[in-house]
C-alpha cells in the first residue's frame, strides 16, 4: 500500500535551543520511501541513527527563533498483513542478542509485574494467537479517552485505570507480550485512519523471526502504518525533544492513501 | 459462634524500646468478649483508642529486654452472616461523616485509579451483590502466594501481579469497593480456618447502614472472625509496632471454635 | 487577627449530580467565626461532620443545572503564632488515639519511605525546632511551579522533582514530620497573602499537645489562615467533589484582613 | 592492573529449565582477557551478544538437574583511572545514536523526575566535575544497608529512602547523570575490594567520548573492575536468568589482584 504523509510544524524555539526530531518515515525492507522532502528554513541539520538502528534522529540548530518544518513523503508499505496467528513464537534462547533488549521491562512498561496475570489469562494460547488474544483483550478492556494519561503514566497505572490513548494501548501490548517472553517494542508511526489525525503509536512484536505491527486501538492495519522510530517505550521515540519547553504554534499531520 | 483465641509472642526488645500492640479482640455490639487474659511479665501498659474508636492499642514499656506475651480470649461472634446480596448500598450523601473516611484512597489502596474498571466490570450490579461480585472476582483472579508482596506493595501492584496474601486480597476489595463509592475498611482479625495459623486480614464494607466482613481469600465466614482493629489499610493495623527492629524469637496464633 | 473571606463559585452540575462541598471556615477554639453567610439558590443542603470531627461537609442537591455559590465570613483567628521552637515533641506513646492516625502514611504521603533521610538530616534537632528545620528545608529545596503536579503526584515524586504547589509543599512537611514520629495533617485553608488568590493548603503538626500551622510555601503566618478542613492528605479535603465532572464557569476566592 | 577472577556456582535447575548467564569478563579495548576457563559439565552452550554489543550472554541447556559452573579468568585492565574532572561533557547533539539510548529513563532509573533537583544541586558545575560531584553526593547521602531494596525498588524509592546496595548506588548515579543530559549506563562487574565478595555493580558515564567507571559505593577504582555486561539498569544485566526459580546451593565470587 502507498501512503502519503504531510506534516507541518511551527514552534517557537527560544534562544539557542536545539531540537531533536524523529519525523521521517524509516527506510526498511518492508517500507520503501518513494519520495520525500524535508524543509526547515534557517536550520542546520545533523543526523544520527535511531534506536535499534532504525530510522534517524535529526538534530536541528536554528538561526531564527521560529522553527517552521514541512515534511512530505510517499512510502510504499509491503509489511506482511497476515494474521498474527500464522506465526510461531521464537524460543527465548534462540532470540538474537539485539532482540533480547525488547524482552526487558522499561520506564513505562514494567512487564516484570505481569507474568502471573499473563500466564493465567493467555497461558493456554500457543504461537502468534497468544499475541492476537492480548491485542483483543487490550482493545476490549480499555477505553480510548484523551487526557487521562500523562508523561508519568506507566503501564501499571494504565492496567488499573483502563483508560488512555494510543501510547497507553501500545504500552499495554508491550508489557503483556514481554511478560510472556515475547519481544515487543514501541513504535512511533504515521497511520491511515488515525482520528483525530496526529502522530500515532503502535506495538511491534517479534514472531517467526520478524517484527509484526500490533495496533490495539484498532485504528490501523499493519500495511497502513509507516514506522518512524522504535524503542522500549514512549520515552525512546518522541517526535520532538528540546532541552527547554518549545512553544507550539501550529502542528498538523495528514496521512492518506497515495 | 464462640471463638477461642490463644496467642504467644516472644520478642527481643533491645534497650529502651517501646512496643505498640493491637492484639486484643475488640469489644463491639456483634463481638462479645466472654473472657480474656493478657499476660506480659515485667511490662507497664498504657492503653489508647484504636482507629475509628474501635478496639485499643496497648503501649508496652519493658523493664526486661525480652517481651513474653500470652493472650487468651473467648469471644462470642453474633455478626450477621447473611449474604451481602441482602443489603442495600447507602447513597454517598447519606453516609455519616466518620464513614466517609473509608471512601478515600489510602497508602496501599489507591482506589482513585479504579473507577473505570469498576464501572465496566461491576457497573450493572446493584446493591450488596456488587460487593459480592467484587469479592468473587478477587478470589477468582488472584493466587494466594506467600512471599510475593512486601511492605511497599500497593493495590496497583497487586492488581497487576495478581498474587499476594490476605493483606493484598483485603486491599483489593477495599480499592474496588471505594472506587464504586462504597465505604470499605481494612481489618486485622483472628479467624477460624486460617492456614497457616496466623494473624489474618479481611475487608469490611458498609452496606445497609452497617459494616460487613468480606474475606476474598475464602478462608473465613463473617461469624468466624474476631476483629482486632480497623483502618484505611494495612498501615493502620499492625499487631505490633516498634521504633527499632524487634527480634522475633517465637510467635504462635491459635484460633478455634470454643 | 480578623480575616474577611469572600468566595464565589459558578459551576455547571449536569443532571442529577450532587456535590459535596467543604468551603466554610471551621469553628474551633482558635478560630471564631464572627459572621458568615452561605448562599446557594435552588439547593437543598445536608451537613455532615468533617474529617477528625473538624468543620463540616455540605451535600448539595440542585433543582437547577447551575450551582451558584456565595460564601462570606469574618473569622477571628487567635491561633498561637509562637515559633515552633517553643514547643516540645510529644512522645509517641503519649499521643491520643485519634492523633496517632496522623502518624500514618497516606495516599500521597508515603512517610514510611523517609525515616533514614529524616534521621540523617534532622535527627540531631530536638523539639519543635525539628519541624521548623523541615519547613525551612522544604522551602529552600523546592521551587513553586504551578502545573508540575497533578492528582496522582505523591510525595515520593515531589521529593525527587522538587517542584510543585501548596498541595505538594504541605505533603512534604507531612511526610517528613511523620517519618520522625511527629503527627502531621493536611489542611485546606483560606490564607491572607496567597498569590494568586485561591484555596490554599498548609500542614499542621502536633507539638506540645496542640496542632500548629506550618506553611512551607512561606505565604502565610499561622494567624493568617482560617482552616476549612483537615485530613491525612489532599485526598481528604477537596473543597468540592462531584461524582461526574462539573463544569467550572467562574470561581474567585478573596481573603483579606477584616 | 591484572585481576584474577574465580567464580563457583551450584544451582538446582529443575526439569527442562534453561538458564541465561552473563558471567564472563567482556573483551574490550581497555579490558584484555589474558586467560579464561569456563566449566559447565553436562551443559550445551549457545552464545549471543550482550546489550550494546558488549560481552556475551550464554544460554545453558542442561542434561542434568544440577548446574555446576566454574569460571576463572585473568584480565588486564587498562581503563583510564584519571579523575572524572579531566574530561569534558559531550554536547547532546554530538552524541552517537547508540549512546543516546543511555540518556533515557528506564525501568529502575526514572531520570525524567530529577532535572530540577540536578539543576539546582549540580547546575553550576562544569564538565566531568559534575559527575564527580554526583558520585560524592550519592556516597555521602546514602547508607549501604543490605536487605533494604528488592527487585521492584526504583531510583525514586531509593532517592527517598537513602539506603540500598551497589545496585541502588549505581541507579542513583545513572538517574542523576541522565537528568543532566549525560549518558549513563549500568554495569555488572567483578571488582577488587567488594565486601562481602560478590558480583558488583557500578555506573559508567560518557565523558570526553568514552565510558568511565563510577563507583559511588567507593569500593572500587576504575582499573579494579572487570565489566561483564552493561545496560540501562539492573534489569538488563542479571548474571543468571531462568524462567522458573532456580535453587541456589552454593555460590562464591573471588576477585583479587593477579
Amino acid at each position: 500500500m502507498k501512503i502519503q504523509i504531510d506534516v507541518a510544524m511551527e514552534y517557537d524555539l527560544s534562544g539557542d535551543m536545539r531540537a531533536c526530531l524523529a519525523v521521517e518515515a524509516a527506510k526498511t525492507p518492508v517500507q520503501t520511501v518513494l519520495s520525500e522532502e524535508l524543509s526547515l528554513p534557517g536550520a542546520t541539520l545533523t543526523r544520527t541513527a535511531g534506536e535499534a538502528g532504525l530510522g534517524q534522529r535529526i538534530w536541528v540548530a536554528m538561526s531564527a527563533p521560529r522553527m517552521s518544518l514541512r515534511y512530505s513523503a510517499t512510502a510504499e508499505i509491503t509489511r506482511d498483513n497476515s494474521p498474527l496467528e500464522n506465526f510461531a513464537l521464537t524460543p527465548r534462547h534462540e532470540l538474537p542478542g539485539e532482540v533480547m533488549t525488547f524482552l526487558r521491562p522499561s520506564r513505562y512498561c514494567q512487564s516484570d509485574m505481569f507474568p502471573a496475570f499473563v500466564a493465567r489469562r493467555f497461558g493456554e494460547i500457543e504461537g502468534g494467537a497468544k499475541v492476537a488474544a492480548m491485542r483483543d483483550w487490550v482493545r476490549e478492556e480499555m477505553t480510548y479517552v484523551p487526557g487521562t494519561s500523562n508523561a508519568t503514566t506507566t503501564v501499571i497505572d494504565t492496567f488499573a485505570a483502563r483508560e488512555g490513548v494510543c501510547r497507553d494501548y501500545a504500552h499495554m501490548v508491550c508489557a503483556l507480550a514481554r511478560a510472556a517472553d515475547i519481544p515487543a517494542r514501541y513504535c512511533s508511526v504515521y497511520g491511515i485512519g488515525v482520528e483525530p489525525p496526529d502522530f500515532h503509536a503502535v506495538a511491534q512484536v517479534y514472531l517467526g523471526g520478524a517484527w509484526h505491527v500490533v495496533d490495539a486501538t484498532g485504528m490501523c492495519e499493519p500495511d497502513q502504518v509507516a514506522v518512524i522510530s522504535v524503542g522500549r517505550d514512549a520515552c525512546d521515540v518522541a517526535f520532538m525533544e528540546t532541552s527547554d519547553p518549545a512553544g507550539l504554534i501550529e502542528q498538523s499531520v495528514s496521512v492518506r492513501p497515495a
